[in-house]
């Protein structure tokens, strides 16, 4: 006895959630977005959004301490946490409006509520106002997210998730952070450029495990020049109550005292709604969806963060869209579209300086048999890059020496993130080396490394002495 | 009775003339590199480079300007100009030094003196000593560069160059710049955001005469919130002698008052050399070639400013690889390579906002015969631009309605030049807006924003409410 009958019923209102949502109405399907909290998810309320703003201002006042050498003199100057973190709020709030305004106009509906499967098809949901209703759509799109997971630790110990830290009245002087993924890596800059002692532990031998190795190491050197201590290939094996908040003790007999910990160990897909429904969830409590991101129930949906650990907004997006052209075949005609192609997702850290990996690591091409050539380009040989005084780290590109084709893209330097475009046109496109190379580029900018780093790799570097080194695989 | 036989004479160490000596020697060709003055030319030596060094000095004093809002308090801070000219010499030095290291690596012979042609491949150099020296080639590479334009002023006005405006001791208090070009408004932006009374004026409709008009327009307004006077659609017509610099005056009788004048009016090809050759020069004093960039002697080629009016680095460079081919299939082959592809060139201007233009105008489009569709997104829709409080400007996508190809793409924004080869994968390999947007972004990053920008041109937009107009040519 469903109250409304919609098109679609989608369940969550982050960038996964909303981005269907928003498709589906461009479509014409009749959508209803239930979010329990506040829409835009864990991106834009404790994620990437006020990260990016509060980067932004560590990044300013790590500018200003090396202003001299750009002729500037300061005389006196403090920063101000609270402050830094009322813009973060001020930005999230800024876009958090205009994404209800972007909802309204597209006519999505959207209902503040937790919401639970009654069938595949049928919703109950406990509205904000203790009001309980129930709604029955076409297809249901589950987009539950992701929450942070938090080690055991003593009681009373200070342990924070890596989305609490970011809502800190005040920080800490000690900081121990757990877990050197993207999370880890962002706190720890952001904290150390902030005069934060921060030790970074990572279990795995490098940081940011899904990088290529190279780039990981060379970030590794940035950070500890920068003043974090970073212990990688190290296993917390306990989080202590400490007289001044916690003492985190290793697999080897490591132990750090801490005002305060924050554990950015990875997180867990919010799947439980949808094992109650009898849904196929993997090991790790992850939905299972074919490529259309569809359940083995076939009105049921689901994307983003509840499906793998990806845990990338724009990666959510990208599902979103595509479970939206894959709804809406589904309810015209009764079947999926066509194979879809696959995705190049990039993976960016922002750090200073940042990262950005696209297409295959080294090691990854040469597993998958390719006969592997890599070239480098240093941004010391950079205009753009020694003109600002950024000119740590290099472009890396690794290409196919059969066919020639770009297989991956990897970056460490200043603002390397917004080359992220580039990169995924070069590989999603198959170009070969020497159509990327030869596509030109703005001088002076940064856009110049990924082109010098191909001439190299094609044996032509013009500012770098640098030549491919090829291996077969 | 040449003193050494080459297989190939460039003139000119300018980035046209250094990249040609580069492939050349990569070829195998024994080339000689012959530079009256510094290696790396107007670009390194007194364009792009020394002014992008300097407004990254002045992009950081704005930003401190601004700091409050980001948390940090500044009690007391002020510039130097002078070691702002001292970091801009430092980076030039650098990259000088990096470019000699460079061209020994690659084998070209370089010779500091003036060369004058004495016949088509014979080249009498006055070297640095005042010594007379002369060498036969198998082909010349003419790579002379370009001079600023002055206008004629009275005797006694203070009037500069645009290369001159960077190497001064001390700012002016008032300052009158002319002619509205990439070079023009960078210095408007500069000096006002050191604190310089500032007027562009600029004789054609709007600024940058060569991006999209709704970009210039937007720019101007820009401009003129930081405080710049814009004076676009006026012609000067006289430079008179004022006590403190000089007065200029304008056709309808407008009088600016100034301590400095700047002409930045267009640069004049230096191709005085060739005409004394007897090679085909057009009104402009440009020398003409074919598309592999020879002239009527087939074994006389030129690259870069000497050859048109285009001024940028990375056209020459583009250009000096072409040559550096057709030259090495002309002593090979005896002929050219077949007809190349034509370049898309992007095309920067380094204030802030900074421009970006990629592929057709709108108004181009129109005038080809093109069913012209535009979007735009603007950057108050962007995170990473709301996360950084730099939300003025948009992005602007130019498509053909019946194709769906992406004719160009144009940009307004922070630090959008390092999108240039992204806009230029896209309109080079000549995509569809829907396989533009398709490929995925890092979230949050500007490049997002040309993603956007594809979505609205298909109907789709995502975050925002903006579609596409369309208009039959």
């Amino acid at each position: 006895m469903a109250e409304t009958q919609w098109d679609v019923i989608v369940v969550g209102g982050g960038p996964a959630g909303y981005t269907a949502a928003i498709r589906l109405c461009q479509r014409g399907l009749r959508t209803l977005l239930i979010e329990r909290g506040e829409l835009g998810g864990v991106c834009l309320n404790r994620g990437c959004i006020p990260s990016k703003a509060l980067i932004h201002c560590a990044h300013l006042w790590a500018q200003l301490k090396r202003a001299e050498q750009f002729g500037i003199h300061i005389g006196e100057a403090q920063f101000d946490w609270r402050r830094m973190r009322a813009w973060a709020d001020r930005t999230v709030t800024t876009l958090r409006r205009g994404l209800q305004t972007l909802l309204r106009h597209h006519g999505v509906e959207v209902l503040r509520g937790e919401a639970q499967p009654e069938e595949p098809t049928v919703i109950r949901c406990v509205t904000a106002d203790g009001g309980e209703r129930q709604f029955s759509a076409r297809a249901v799109l589950w987009a539950t997210g992701s929450s942070p997971i938090m080690l055991p630790h003593a009681e009373g110990a200070c342990v924070f998730t890596e989305e609490e830290a970011l809502f800190w009245d005040a920080l800490p002087d000690r900081l121990v952070i757990i877990g050197g993924g993207a999370s880890g890596v962002e706190l720890a800059w952001l904290f150390n450029a902030l005069g934060v002692t921060v030790t970074l532990v990572e279990m795995l031998p490098h940081l940011l495990p899904i990088i290529d190795e190279e780039v990981a190491k060379a970030l590794q050197v940035a950070l500890e020049r920068q003043g974090v201590t970073v212990r990688t290939g190290t296993k917390v094996v306990g989080i202590e109550k400490s007289p001044t908040g916690a003492t985190v003790v290793s697999e080897e007999g490591s132990r750090w005292e801490a005002d305060a910990v924050v554990c950015a160990v990875g997180r867990r897909p919010n799947s439980a709604p949808l094992q109650r429904l009898g849904v196929a969830i993997d090991n790790g409590g992850a939905v299972m969806v074919n490529e259309w991101q569809q359940t083995h129930l076939p009105t049921v949906f689901a994307v983003g963060d509840v499906v793998h650990g990806g845990w990338t907004a724009h990666g959510g997006m990208a599902e979103g869209e595509r479970a939206a052209e894959a709804i809406a075949s589904w309810l015209a005609e009764g079947r999926l579209p066509p194979m879809p192609s696959a995705f190049v997702l990039p993976f960016a850290c922002f750090c200073e300086p940042q990262v950005l990996r696209v297409g295959l690591t080294e090691r990854e091409a040469q597993e998958q048999g390719y006969a592997v050539k890599v070239s480098r380009f240093s941004w010391r040989a950079c205009g753009a890059a020694v003109a600002m005084d950024e000119t740590e780290g290099f472009v890396k590109v690794v290409a196919d020496e059969v066919t020639g084709r770009v297989l991956g893209v990897h970056l460490l330097g200043a603002g390397v993130a917004n080359l992220s475009g580039e990169a995924v046109a070069i590989v999603a496109q198959g170009l070969t080396a020497a159509q990327a190379a030869a596509l030109l580029r703005q001088h002076p900018t940064l856009s110049e490394g990924i082109g010098e780093a191909l001439w190299a790799l094609l044996g032509l570097p013009l500012h770098s002495t640098h030549r491919a080194t090829g291996r077969r695989a």
